[in-house]
């Protein structure tokens, strides 16, 4: 479509390759961009994203210091670990206040429809960390859907000879649902109400 | 929410300020990027946007030559212009390839509620061509709602003078609707069926 200008096409392609946005929707944020401004700012967020950003050596989430703010902090609880899928989990976790316990971010699930196996997760650096420091219990806090739970078997599995409680978290969630979509006071719930896998 | 790493947080809050994108959606966003990449894309792409960008001399799109590719197409019927409220609107009526005349591009349509007043569009500018070359027919092709059918009527009074024929979009549109939303061939039948003021 050459009746815009290729920098403007540029930008059209770029938001519509982000997930749920089509083409109509990323042609009318670039021109909301054009009208009221805000590219620089976006552009510059952008380039910066990834800027210093690696993974903390224990927990495996986003971090820009070799050990996360999460893990280095004295005041949390070192002997309930919740494993997430994502980074994602734990801001929604987080949100709930009601988690004062370490984390663990498996960056995925399995899911042999896309070619994912255990090897693909961050499943070696919770073992490794279990060597050092186990903690008592393990909430296998993964998405209550089909890779959810089949990832949630698969580690409750490899646990069992460490003799550690290992538990998901309650159905208070919707079967089926995205953890991160939830609401505070439901996730919340679903923590109190963990039960032993 | 101090989670997350700055730079994560200052990309999503650069996604939030975006219109129909809400803080989870601007959420996803990032962490879309963080684990598929394209940041820097997207980045590079929205530093550029406006590079070189200004307005069409004749007809006030945005274009980065002082005419743009539209108004210098010589194949193009000078005999038959279309006004429109925004530059999305050029792209969706190009997008029929049922009309091949000439464009004039408002930037915005009169909205006393928002403080948007004739002066605040691009009218001295249409009128400045009109003194120049005029049409024979000018398609008020504003929005077929509330502000669209007001700037419509605005403009179509004064150009009685002009003796020039002046006509609306057929309602094949749905009234309340937004021109850049139809679809093609709705969007080409209200052309065909275009109707004298």
């Amino acid at each position: 479509m050459d009746i815009l200008p290729p920098n403007v096409t540029a930008l059209i392609e770029e938001f519509a390759k982000l997930p749920s946005i089509g083409p109509k929707t990323a042609e009318r944020l670039v021109f909301h961009l054009l009208r009221s401004g805000g590219e620089d700012g976006l552009g510059t967020a952008a380039l910066k994203l990834k800027e210093g950003l690696g993974y903390c050596e224990l927990c495996q989430n986003f971090s820009t210091t070799p050990i996360c703010m999460l893990c280095s902090n004295s005041q949390r609880d070192d002997t309930v670990w919740a494993v997430v899928s994502q980074p994602l989990d734990v801001v929604a976790v987080e949100k709930t206040g009601l988690f004062r316990g370490r984390y663990h971010v498996l960056h995925g699930v399995i899911s042999p429809v896309d070619g994912i196996g255990p090897d693909e997760l961050k499943l070696a650096e919770l073992f490794a960390r279990l060597e050092e420091n186990p903690p008592t219990e393990i909430i296998l806090a993964t998405n209550p859907n089909l890779e959810g739970e089949t990832t949630a078997l698969f580690i409750a599995k490899k646990l069992e000879p460490y003799g550690i409680k290992v538990t998901r978290l309650a159905h208070g969630l919707p079967i089926g649902g995205d953890l991160e979509y939830a609401d505070q006071m439901t996730l919340g719930r679903a923590i109190d109400n963990r039960r032993e896998f």
